[in-house]
């Protein structure tokens, strides 16, 4: 347990998604197969609340976010959310795209890397969680569809109109999110979308072994620089440079710095502590 | 005629530039082609003038820019722009700049989306009217030149240093704004730069299927998703979730998103209002 | 000498690399091919400091940065660096890590263009120096490894969090920085960190040509490009207009732009002066 939690519990139980921890890998599956993984007004509020706690989690060193069967995330579902929203009041309208943003900006400034498997389609805020992940390992068939105007609403949803422009410039976000057109993994590998793009047969053992590799690391390292490059896409150079120079200085105080010394010279391969 | 619009007339004749209103689609088309439709300080000065005009056009949904023969725009003309700006005063030059800067905020703010037909080259402020442009739909001729620099300016007119590193990145920006170097087609789409990239013969046509799409979607939608690309280029990501959520929890109140879930469910397509 | 200059001499002498200027051309040229030219406290320092005098050695137009041997740079040697780091106390390590970040933004701030040159590893700081230069003239054998965490520490040293999202995009920024593999030549093309791609054969012309290229360019307009589009980076679109037009109404009245209209019209090449 982490040495800052004090009376909160720790939710013993996620209805609305699968939620497995295999030694420092945290699993999330999207489990509605057979409605392609649709988010629902509970899992939001699942997801967001999972995301305040799993830092919290002493061991978990890396969160696999994943859907059952073809696809990964269709978006929410035509009747189960939007069917409601078109019913709800402005207090409640703005609760709801709040929460959702939160979802993503938990993400975001999460200290444990996130890695989202693509099998198939990412659409609407299934692309958006792909699209906050730190990486998208993403199989031939992979496709994503930032399809928000399609369904008559911006595209800038929950941070999308933010985040693309910085992960495939301005000129392909323009385009993907004011059409909405679903684009292939090759396209998306292309355009800086991908992390990883493997064969469909390959997926499953390509999104574990990332896993392992990360959950394996120097967890304080990979954490930190997560966090500059989230939190440096809204600072200035000079800020940003002061920034890195501190928490550089930082890490070179700790235990898993020395022991890549020590390792180097005696020829052998670093035990990282994440401390 | 926009509601809010009270005394001031829409102008009747542009004198710099053919302008027609075909439907929902306003197409201007620079007409100089003996000289690569040069702009001039006339035509700058109409474009910023029609770009503030232009939203209040009730029926317009989407702007076509574009160029007679065998290129888009060659840039300022020689002799009819720098001749006479060499002699110009600092004030007077200022209001010159700022006018051409002007005239690209006006296209990144204006509500309605923008295309520009790419058939050759698109130099000088030509390559800058086509990057501040929502979308560039280039033939397999079109080429693009920043050539600032070989005139002894800035690479950075009217935007530019700011605009093309979020296109294309940093690295790539650097070169083609110092080094002014033309790029052909096939480069331009490596770099992000096209959005849409198709053989010569077919441009007019992609461009009219472009306009026809972008004219009979759901224009508050389409028109906010530009909003937000543009402002949120400057704004950090807790702003933009915050500004999306806002928007988002607004359309979700439109005709057009109620529209969407009617037509889902009766198995048709949406009739998009635009409200 | 520069017209603003008073009392503060320039070095002569450069211990920690080889400097030479030729013509318009200055070169730094890591020397210790052996450790694969490791940056050291020293040679920071005399980056550092190098790159606040050279401004003001009058005829200098551009700068090579290059390593002895067959690879650019490899960072920091890991006992004459990381062993002596992890022996300092917190003031001592901030005045490190202060000083390398003092390295990059120098050369970001630099009036003048720098060229890399990778004819193979550029690793560690080596990977940051060639992420801040203006052009990366890069050989098939050339190599990047953004190695960071590999040694405990944080992918964001030196800046590389604020500038690599914004050459290669956020989603590969990640990956490099959080995974710290190392990239070929072609891959770092595809991603936007390749400024020209050559043959190894090749790339010492290539760069010498490049170098006599800005060299003889229009110096002001050169500079002040990558000023904009340093500054810009930071900057909001409307400030950025401001600032882009407020340049070229200066540059406008320099004699390279009048020499560029009488050359036109003479029918032959500028003559630039950089006033």
């Amino acid at each position: 347990m982490n040495r800052f939690r004090a009376s909160a519990a720790l939710t013993k139980q996620w209805d609305h998604f699968d939620f497995a921890v295999e030694g420092p890998v945290a699993t999330v599956t999207l489990n509605r197969p057979e409605k392609l993984n649709p988010l629902t007004f509970e899992s939001y509020a699942d997801l967001r609340d999972l995301l305040a706690e799993l830092p919290h989690h002493e061991g978990v060193r890396v969160l696999v976010i994943q859907g059952e069967g073809k696809g990964f995330c269709g978006g929410g579902d035509v009747n189960e959310i939007i069917g409601e929203l078109i019913k709800m009041k402005p207090a409640e309208l703005m609760k709801f795209t709040k929460m959702t943003g939160d979802v993503i900006r938990a993400m975001r400034e999460c200290p444990i890397p996130i890695i989202t498997k693509i099998q198939g389609i990412a659409a609407g805020a299934g692309s958006v969680l792909a699209l906050a992940s730190d990486f998208r390992v993403v199989g031939r068939k992979g496709r994503f569809a930032f399809l928000f105007t399609k369904v008559g609403l911006s595209g800038g949803d929950m941070g999308a109109a933010y985040l693309l422009p910085r992960v495939v410039g301005l000129g392909r976000a323009t385009s993907l999110l004011m059409l909405g057109d679903t684009i292939d993994a090759e396209t998306a590998d292309r355009y800086g979308l991908v992390s990883q793009l493997v064969d469909d047969a390959d997926l499953d053992e390509a999104v574990a072994a990332l896993a392992d590799r990360l959950a394996s690391g120097p967890a304080l390292a990979l954490s930190q620089t997560k966090s500059l490059l989230t939190r440096e896409l809204d600072m200035s150079m000079s800020a940003s440079m002061e920034l890195d120079a501190m928490t550089q200085a930082l890490l070179m105080t700790t235990e898993d710095h020395a022991e890549f010394h020590a390792a180097f010279n005696a020829g052998r391969t670093p035990e990282w502590k994440g401390q």
